[in-house]
């Protein structure tokens, strides 16, 4: 595999930054010329902005995806002296793999033993929150979560002092997020890390409801298409355009290899779902999968660097007969696997009975549960149904299992829903759950609109973020038809930024607006190549202005292709500021035709109008 | 222009159907197969859609765009004995035109002269509405709106009985809707059926918020781009893929002669913004507009059957100093005209000085009121500040002084709004304007997605949609960037269907769920030829899945490149049934396991376990 098929190119106007060594993407702007281009300028300030896309967008890196990224967290995970290097994989499927001569020429070929962590240690982050340590990973995330809130302080700063360390709530003005703020949130339960300490090169990122709502991208092969090089540029690509973390959900053949080279070169943290790699292990049988497979399969996943498992440990053989009248049954994979093992064994869900077992292997490397809703309804007639939220109550009770041994843990949602009801899925969760973070797909909003499924649910994950969901799971339009391609990728990945974006300003988080604002006012000052580069996806925005507009001329110009050159309506609104500046019309209207209340308020709120 | 260049081709698998004369469309549906393709099959009943594309989808009907659609309400109208057809037409302009030889090759050939109201008269659905009167036009909506309703009662013909003829809330389970609820509805001003007697071709739709909610697709040309011919198939391909109304905002050369190809050709009501053209007369000076060019141009329209009107009647001369802090000013194009005049003038708004002169014009026509929002936010910065809701609350002013002349008036709204600040500019509207219908452009709930505003403004509109607008205006991906093709008018009306059926979904509109069942069915079931034709665009559902298994075969496949063919939730949910059924499982779950709570719940329900 060579790294020229990987993208690297930064985005346009800008550069990848250092915050005391948390990376972040600035981006320049133009001076505004308010009177065309022969006016005076007027600086505007760089605007940046949370980078998810790792070393790949910064050109003084050497990235050579056959050695992998940088492994940034090593030194921190090995200082806290409580992990040990195996000699060895402890799994025997990892040991079998590794001495497979066959599968040589698709081997990441830069093998790392694996850390676990010492005997009688819990190396979760949950557990050095829970013990006051303040450890760098939460460091790292109080800068990059504050970037933009600094940026919004700078320009008041009596709110910094007063609000620093501040949670806060619904609608609230502003935050100031510091280490000791992450360190609560994530001893509380109410925010992971998920950060194994065998991906040391993923760059450290929160999920909580109050940080930034995150997005996750899924990827992964299948028996049908698809290739190793493919899937390693799918997940820089989805980090590219903004994806906070990548599922692996490959199903096809060289799932562990795979799994390796995604890993290797992501910087972001990586979930699966276990249960479909040991499905491969028994053929695709359900009823064959057994306690030890999936155990070995956990070990040899966490000794690999999968930061969150998907544990599908809610679905109790006696709710499966909640969904036998649902329009849509089970539609989550992980949900029917589990559903036709219990039922042809006539006993409880291995995942459940196990519980404790597998918490015992997830802390020894710091892998976060996402604890799976394999009854999520598959329609919105299935909707908020007995089935669904028997299984929520469920997965509340592991989360109490799970937080007794120091295990991040989050709590995976729904799935297709209709708007009146997605506010009770988000109360129940808190309820039910402790706080603990929700993770949702979508929630679809109708069912009728295969090919667009990136907007119906689009819809329900923005209302969902704005009501307290953490992470948003992506869905590409490609969803119910087909495998995402790249473009499918990047579409479903913007979709789910706005989505994620419009409920942090819809939650007050402060600074979110601050991007809004300077787009905004590019747009309002004709800065065409600024609103570009301010958008999330400069490429798209450019080549739809282009597309009406090509000439370089058109994009300094004071009209846009919407009205034509004599007529906009920008353009009219300054004329109607500059005509009333000069003609010193505030005044003079208030004269002529009295203030009316609102104009009354406007003054007394010490506007100083500048029409 | 040659017929061949309109869209014509009827969708997959459906037919026109005639309700009473109520044009509908009808999807044939393939039997279920539960066992692949050897089993049983048990017939699917065919889904009625609403149909907004007119006479073009009907193979029966002969369409030469040169002579306009069949004059379907003519009769209707003139039956009334309540108006005159004029000897020619009445406005100077179109006078003008008429007579210009230079405009020949450009002019529809098969002139009507107008109809207009009898002296004294006044032929506005909310006059005949208030007077008692049913007119053909309630009945038509009557029966297009209850299509799925009555596939919702026939199924469940007591509650069919119990509750025809009721109003419905949010979330209440039936309506069904009869023309004397129309009536009502249009009497009580809570709805309007915009239909110029004019725009005989238009089939009646209504657009209130206790019925389905609409969208408008916005259409026209400018100095820059296009040409008559494309506009007529732009409206005939917004139609096609659901635009309820189409709204033409040209702004080039030959407004004039465009408008009327557009009318003679539209099965939906058109909406136009005068001011635009009037202010092309005036070669583009805002401050050389005077009330005689506005006048003469609302007669030229109305007379060639503009079935609504943006009337930017709020921007008060004192409401203009409120902009000055914003930061992006007026961004409607209408709004900063009439802020330009006001100012240039020292004089108030002429179209608010001059309002029940509008009116007298209107009612003799049918023209119904759509009060444009010329303040409304440009940006999340703008959002619900003192200009805008200033604005509205005069709004609300003019809706009583429209409603004394019984002119059918609905009210525009944003634009840009973060997602917690909508539902107060829904409750705003309610209260200030007497529950008018309420339209709005969105809003858009993040400023920062250029390329995307179909999925920034979709969320606010399907949010707005749910709490009570009765219309939502598209947006398509080119907003902000340039001027719309073909394919960005498709994106952008799915995109407003999306919104507003999920609108539609939340409110609990009876019927409206019909269609996502019968596609998660087929969906569940296989059934991918169901799945794509009961979509909102087939070709695209049927595109996407072809990507990856273009194979006919893969068509009735019972599994889907997702998962492939040895896995597939669906199928093992299929499989955990069969099980299930052959071993009697739910017998002997509920020995062995004891049932929890929400099964016991389940069974009382009268659950017939079939699993």
């Amino acid at each position: 595999m060579q790294s020229q098929s990987i993208s690297r190119t930064p985005f346009p106007a800008s550069r990848k930054i250092y915050v005391n060594g948390v990376a972040m993407r600035e981006i320049t702007l133009t001076p505004t010329r308010l009177h065309g281009t022969k006016g005076a300028e007027t600086p505007n300030p760089s605007v940046v902005v949370y980078d998810t896309s790792g070393p790949y967008t910064d050109p003084d890196i050497d990235i050579d995806v056959r050695k992998g990224l940088p492994r940034l967290r090593e030194s921190w995970i090995k200082d806290r002296n409580d992990v040990e290097q195996l000699p060895a994989v402890s799994s025997a499927y990892g040991r079998e793999r590794l001495a497979d001569k066959k599968l040589d020429h698709l081997r990441f070929s830069y093998q790392h033993t694996p850390l676990r962590a010492k005997p009688g240690h819990n190396v979760s982050q949950l557990h050095y929150a829970r013990k006051g340590i303040i450890t760098p990973e939460m460091e790292y995330i109080a800068i990059r979560e504050n970037q933009c809130v600094e940026k919004y302080f700078q320009e008041n700063n009596d709110l910094w002092q007063q609000h620093k360390g501040h949670s806060f709530g619904a609608n609230t003005p502003v935050k100031f997020i510091t280490p000791e703020f992450v360190r609560q949130e994530i001893a509380a339960g109410r925010a992971i890390i998920p950060n194994n300490i065998n991906h040391p090169e993923s760059e450290p990122m929160i999920i909580g409801r109050n940080f930034l709502v995150k997005i996750n991208a899924n990827i992964g092969n299948s028996a049908v298409t698809s290739s190793i090089e493919e899937e390693v540029e799918k997940a820089v690509w989805a980090c590219r355009w903004g994806a906070d973390t990548i599922m692996d959900l490959s199903t096809g053949k060289h799932i562990h290899e795979t799994r390796e080279w995604i890993i290797r070169n992501s910087p972001v943290p990586i979930g699966t779902v276990p249960i479909y790699q040991a499905l491969e292990k028994v053929n695709g049988k359900a009823e064959d999968l057994t306690w030890n497979i999936f155990r070995d399969t956990l070990i040899e996943q966490a000794e690999q660097g999968v930061d969150y498992f998907t544990i599908h440990a809610g679905v109790l053989l006696r709710y499966v007969p909640l969904t036998a009248k649902r329009t849509t049954g089970i539609v989550s994979r992980g949900g029917s696997i589990m559903a036709k093992w219990c039922l042809a064994h006539h006993r409880e869900n291995f995942l459940y009975t196990h519980f404790e077992e597998i918490c015992e292997i997830m802390k020894a490397y710091d892998v976060a549960f996402s604890l799976g809703d394999g009854l999520r309804p598959g329609s919105i007639a299935d909707a908020n149904d007995a089935a669904q939220f028997a299984e929520l109550e469920t997965l509340g009770e592991l989360t109490k299992i799970a937080w007794k041994h120091d295990i991040q843990t989050m709590i995976e949602g729904p799935g297709h829903v209709p708007m009146h009801l997605i506010k009770a899925n988000m109360d129940k969760q808190l309820e039910h759950c402790q706080e603990a973070p929700f993770y949702t797909l979508g929630p679809l909003t109708t069912d009728i609109a295969p090919g667009y499924d990136h907007i119906t649910s689009a819809i329900g994950a923005a209302m969902i973020g704005w009501f307290g969901t953490a992470m948003l799971c992506y869905v590409t339009p490609k969803e119910h038809l087909g495998l995402p391609d790249k473009e499918d990728v990047r579409q479903g990945v913007i979709t789910y930024k706005i989505a994620a974006h419009a409920a942090d300003l819809a939650k007050g988080h402060p600074g979110a607006q601050h991007r809004d604002n300077a787009l905004s006012k590019a747009r309002f000052e004709f800065r065409w190549e600024d609103q570009f580069n301010l958008s999330l996806d400069p490429e798209t925005a450019r080549s739809y202005h282009d597309e009406t507009l090509p000439a370089e001329g058109a994009k300094i110009a004071h009209f846009c292709s919407m009205c034509g050159p004599h007529f906009c309506s920008m353009k009219i609104t300054q004329e109607v500021r500059d005509y009333a500046a000069a003609n010193n019309i505030e005044e003079s209207l208030a004269l002529e035709t009295g203030m009316t209340e609102q104009a009354n308020v406007f003054k007394e709120q010490g506007g100083e109008v500048y029409l």
